[in-house]
C-alpha cells in the first residue's frame, strides 16, 4: 500500500525516471514541486547536500561545500531529485561562495513560495581559510518574517571546530 | 519489590508477551497505552528509534531513518513495545518522508492526547541528498500551544554535520 | 590545610567510612546532607551517574541508564557517597523508566528542599527503542519556579544521535 | 568522454534503469556482473552497506545491520545496483545473523569466482547484546587461500566500542 | 520464508519465550546452544555486551563493564538470549574483575567446545583507576592453539584513550 | 559562465595573482574589499582561520590560534586572500591574545563598515592554560547594535572540552 | 614590533621569569593583573584549565578537574601565569568541589573587579559519580547583573555525555 | 633563507603561477615532477585528496570521493599543484570507481617511476551502498615488490564505520 | 555469594579500608599483591590511570599524564587500591617523564615478578610539545622475552592525533 | 625530593631559563641533550609537536604541520625545550614539506646518535590537497636497522580521514 495517489504526485517527472539529462550550466528550470498534504500545520524539512561543487569565478579552480537547506513549506514542496539536478548545474558554473548561497535561496523562494527558508554553505579552505555563508528568509506579512530575523540574529553562536584536516 | 501494581499496568498486552504477531502494513491499531502516574507535573519522555524503515511510494526502494519522538504526557502514555510494532508496520508501506513523520505524530496525538509532541526523522541519502522532516504540536488551549510555536521557530539552528559516509 | 572544619561536615557518616552496608531494595533513608556554605549566592551542582541500573517491573529484565541530576542548593546539599548508595538501591527494584526519574527527583526534593532540580535518564534500548525521561522542579514562590517552566519548555531541542551501537 | 565502452558494460541491465522491480524474498538471481579491466593486477574493492535488514527466524522481529563486503576480483565484478537489490531481498526473509553472512558470502563466490572475499555484519542489539559475524574465503590453489587464513587468525584484535546508544 | 527449520533450532527454549525467570546468582546452567550450519568453514562471531554488572567481593560495591566475547564455533553455538541470562546472573555475585573474565571464558569453553574464544572486559574506574582483563583460548591440537598465543602476544598495542569522563 | 562580471570584482588585486609579496609585520593596508551584491538582505559570512600565529610580547615565544570571524556585510565585503595576507602579517608581531582579537575586529570594522562582526580566538596552552578571547560589534544606530549585546550576553554557555592533548 | 609597551605590562612579574617559586598551599596572593586596553568595549576572555587538582577534605584522596573560567574584564585583567600558580596552590589543599569553585570565583572578583565572571569545574568520578559545580557573578548595578541571572537560569541545558571511561 | 635553490625546483611551472588553465577532460599531461633530494633513503609521502569528483559512465551522475595516494619516491617526485590539476581533470570524465583508481595509479607510476605506490578511493553512497577501491604497486626487482603484496594481503582489516550520514 | 574466600584475598589491607594514609613522597612500599587464581593460563590485565601527576625536577612545575599499565601476571597480582596510593606518591616528587615511566615499571617488576609488563605515559604539553615515554619488559628465559622485543619494535605505528586542545 | 641530581641534568641550559633568545632562521645549534639513565633497556620516547610552521620555498606562503617524533634513545636524549626552539627556527625558513622532515630527522641523528628514530609531518592543505611525509632510521649494525625497514614497509596502512575541515 502506498500513501500518495497519482494525483498527489502530479508534477514529478524526474524521480524514478531513467534517462535523466544532466544540465551543463546553472539551470533553475529543472526544479520541480509536489503538493504539501499538511498545509495547515507548519513544519520543517531539511535537505543535507554535502556534495556541492562550483568554480571560482576568478581562477576557475573548483570549490566544494556541504550545503544545508531548511524550509517550512507553503502549498508546494521541492522534489528532491530535481533539487539534486539543480545543485548539480553549478558544477561548471563560476560564482563567489556568498553569491551561490543567495542565488540558491532566491531560486527556491521563487519556486515554492515557502513560509520560511535558510541556506547554509560550508566550503573547503583555500590558502588556509574557509568561508561559510548563511542567508535566510521569512515570508513577508507572516509571523515567519520575525522568525527569520530572530534566527539570523542568533545565528551560529557556537562555530564548529575547523582545523583544515 | 515493584513500583507498579496490576491496576497500574492494565492495558499492556504486548510487553513480556510471547508469540507477538508482526503486522504486514501500516497498523495504528496496535498502539497501546498505560496510565501516567505523575499527571500533575509536566515532564518529557523521549523515544529514540534508529531502526525505522519504509518504502519510496514512487520507486518501491527501501528508505531508512532514525526517528526521535519527544512528548509531554497527559493522562495516558504510549507503551514502548506497541510503539515498536507500530513503527515496524511501515516496513512494507510506501510514503514520502515528510508524510511519514506527520502521520506518526497525528496517530500518537489521537492515541494519547498528549500536552506536547514532536517527531523528527533523519533519513539516509538518495543521490547524495538526505531529507530530515520535523513536525510538532502543542495541545490547543494549554500553554504548550505556545511552546510548540516557539520550538518550531527555533528549530535546528545548528544542523548536524552530514558527509554521506 | 583543609577548607571545611568538623562543624561544617557534620551529618556525613558514609564518606570515608569502611564497612558500608549496601541496601537490598529502594532505600531513600540512606541519603545524607551537609550544609551549603554559599547559601546567599545561587549556583548549580551537577551529578553525572552513568552506572544506574534497575529492573523492568513486568519482565524482571535489568535496565541500564546514565542519569544526570542538576540542582541549585538551598540550605543543605546531598552528600555524593550517600547518593551513590541511594541510586544503588534501585539495583533489584522494578519500576518503569518514567517512574524512576520522578521518584528520584521527589526524594531529593524532600531531602534537600533545593531551589531547583532536574533529573534526566537515558536508558539503553530494548527491541530497538530507548527511552529518555526528563523531569524538573522549581521551588514554588521563588523565581526558580518560572525557571523550571522555561527549562522544560526548551528541553532537548537538539536530541543526541543514537544508533543502538 | 567516458572510460568504459558499450562492450565493457555488457551485462549491466539494472544501473540507470527506471522501473526496477524489487523482489519479495531472498533472490540471488538478481545479481549481475561486469568485466574486470585490470585482471592481471590484484586489488581490493569494498562495499559499505549500512542499510541491511532481515527478520529473526524465531520471533519475526526485524533485525538491522551494517555489512561490509571486501573482495579481490577475478575476471568478473559484481555490479553495485544489483548488489543493492540482492541485499534488499533479505528484507522479509528470516535467518540467524550468522547464517545471513555465510549465505551472502557463498552467493557472491558462486557469482564472481573472486580471488578473495570477506563479509562482516554488525547488528543492532536485542536484550542488550549485539552480534557481529565475520566470514572470509580465499580461492583454493591461489596465494589468497593463505591470506584468508591469516586474515581470519588476526581478525578484530581491536573490537570497536559499543554502548548500545 | 525462513532459513532455519524446526530441526535446526532444536534446543532453543528461551528465545521468543514469554515468562523467562531471571536467576538470583551465578548460573552457568542457563546457557543453551544451537547447531552450527557452517562447521567446515571457520568464521568468527562476536558478542558486544556493554551492560555487564557484578559486585566487588570485598566491599559489595557494584562494578560495571563492557564485555566483548569473540569465538570461532565448532559444532555448537551459544544462543544469545541464554547468554544474556547467564551474564545477568553475575548481577548479585561478588568476584574480582580478573576472575569474572576467566570464569566466563571457561564456562563457554565447557558449553560449546569452540575452536577459539577470547573475552575482554572493560570496567569503570574506582578511585581513578579502571581495570581491563583479557583472556583467550585456542583448542589444543588445532591450529587455533597457535593463533591464541599470537593474539595474546599482540594484545592491545593501542590502548584506547581513557579520561574517566 | 560566471556570475560576477569585471565591474563586480573591481578592487580585487591579490586573488589569482602570482608573485604575492608577504608582509614582514602587522600590515592592515593589505586588506581589500569587493562589492556586496545582496545589500538589502542581511546575511552572515564566516571565515574559519585555524592557521593563525603571533608572538608573545614578553617572551617572544610563538603563539598559535584558530580564529573565527563572522560578520554581516554592509556595502563592501573583505576579499579572502587579502584577509589571509593580513592575518599572516601577525606572524612576527608580538601582542597579547586579547589585544590581537580586538585589533583584528577594529581593522575589519574600519575596512568594511559591517553591520555586525565578531572575532573569536582559541589559542594553544602555555603552562597548562589556554586563553580564548571573544569580542563583537553591532553598527550603532542599527538593530545590529542590540544583537551584538545579546550575543555577548549569551556568549559560550557551553564551553568546549579541552584536555591539552 | 610589539603591541604592548613597558607601561602597559607594568605589574607582570612572573611571566617570562625564571626561578618561579611554587606555593605550598592555597595562595591567592600570587595573583597578578595587567591593564585592560579596551575598557570601553565589553568582551569575554576564557581560560581553559584542564590540569586542576586538589584533595578531598575528608579522605585526603586527590581530586582532579577541568576548570573553565570566563569573564568580562573591567579595568584590570588577570595575568595567566599567575593564574596558573594560583590554581597550582590548591594541589595540597583540601576542600569540597563545590567550595573550590566558589572560592576561585570570589578570589578573582576581589582581584580584578570584573563586570562578569563564571567558573565551571568538571571533576573525575569517585565511586561511579562525578560532580560538576558551576557558579557565576555579574557586577551589581551594571547590566551584567541581569546577564548573570539569565546565564544561571539557562545553565547547562545539554549535559555532556559521561560514561566514566 | 630557503632550502631549495633554482636548480632543485627546475621543472616546476605551475606552483606559484597565476593564470593556470584548468583542463576540460582527463589530462595526464599536466603532471609535473621535481628531483628527490634524499634518494638513498626510502621514505613515504602521502597526499590526502578529499575533493575528488568524476561522473558515472552509465548515468552521467556526479560521483565524489576522498582519495589517498601514498608513495615511496625514486628519483623524481610529483609536484602537488600539478597533481591537483590532474585530479581536477576527472571532473567531467566518466568512469567506474574501480577504473579511476587504477588509472590514477598507473599514470603516477609512468610519471615518477616510484619504488612503491598505493591509491585508495572512498566514494559517497548511491542507493545506500558506497564503494572503496584500493590498488597498489611495488617496483619489480626491488624489495618493494614484496612489500606491495604484503600490504595488499593485509589491507583494511578494520573497515571504518559508515552510516551514510 | 562471592568467588574469592578469605584465604584468596590474604595480603589485601587497603581495599575497603577506611583511614587510608596518603604518603608524602615516592613510596613503593605501599604496593600490595594478591594471588593469581589462573596461573597456568597467561592473560593480560590493563590499568588505565588517567590521573597521574608529578613535578618537573628542574622547575618544580606540576606535570600531568595518563598512564597505561598492561601486564601478564605470574603468581601474584598488584592490588588496584595500593597501586592508586603508589601512583599518588609521585604527586610531590620531581622526576623527568622518561624516568617516571621506567621507575614505575621497575617497581612493579620487583613487586609481582610478572611474565610481561609495559608502561606508557602520555603527558600534557609544556611550551607546545608533549612527551610520551613507553617502556616494556618480558621475563628472561620465557617466551615473553621475545614478545617484549616484538611489541617494542612495533610500538605505536599510528600515533594519536594531538592538537594541544 | 627529586629523582635527578645536578650531575644528571648537566648540559641543560634552556629549561627553566628566563631570557631565552629565539633564533631567526634554521638553527640546529640550539639543540641540547641530557644523559639517558636507562641505557641498557631500549624504550621509546615520542614528542607531539602540533605547532610547527615553515614557509613555502616557492611562494613564501606559511605552511603548518603537526609533527610526531619518536625515538629509542642511545646514551643521550634531546631536551624538550631546546627541541622547541629548534623547531621554532623553521618559522621563517623556506623548504618543501618532504625536505623539512628529512632535515629534522638527520639533525636529531647527528645530535643524539639514537638507536631508532622516525619523523612524521601532517600538513594543512593547499588547493585542496595536503601532504604527509614520513621518514625513519635504524642505527646500522643494530637490530634497529631491521626494525626501521619493517616499520617503513608497514607504514600507515590505515590513513586517517581527512576532509579539509
Ligand atoms: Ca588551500
Ligand atoms: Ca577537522
Ligand atoms: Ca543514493
Ligand atoms: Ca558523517
Ligand atoms: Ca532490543
Ligand atoms: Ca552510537
Ligand atoms: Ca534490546
Ligand atoms: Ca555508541
Ligand atoms: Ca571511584
Ligand atoms: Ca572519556
Ligand atoms: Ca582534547
Ligand atoms: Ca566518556
Ligand atoms: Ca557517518
Ligand atoms: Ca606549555
Ligand atoms: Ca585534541
Ligand atoms: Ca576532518
Amino acid at each position: 500500500m502506498t500513501g500518495r495517489n497519482q494525483e498527489e504526485v502530479k508534477g514529478i517527472t524526474l524521480l524514478g525516471n531513467q534517462g535523466t539529462a544532466y544540465p551543463d550550466d546553472y539551470a533553475p528550470q529543472v526544479l520541480e514541486t509536489f503538493v504539501n498534504k499538511h498545509p495547515n500545520h507548519d513544519y520543517f524539512v531539511k535537505f543535507n547536500c554535502p556534495e556541492f561543487t562550483s568554480l571560482c569565478p576568478i581562477t576557475g579552480q573548483p570549490d566544494f561545500a556541504a550545503i544545508t537547506i531548511s524550509y517550512v513549506p507553503g502549498e508546494r514542496m521541492v522534489e528532491s531529485k530535481s533539487l539534486k539536478l539543480y545543485l548539480f548545474s553549478f558544477r561548471n558554473h563560476g560564482d563567489f561562495h556568498e553569491d551561490c548561497m543567495n542565488i540558491i535561496m532566491n531560486d527556491l523562494i521563487r519556486l515554492m513560495d515557502p513560509k520560511y527558508i535558510e541556506v547554509w554553505g560550508k566550503f573547503t579552505p583555500r590558502g588556509g581559510i574557509s568561508i561559510d555563508p548563511y542567508c535566510n528568509y521569512g515570508k513577508p506579512g507572516t509571523r515567519w518574517e520575525e522568525v527569520a530575523w530572530n534566527r539570523l540574529a542568533n545565528h551560529d553562536l557556537y562555530p564548529e571546530k575547523i582545523d583544515n584536516r
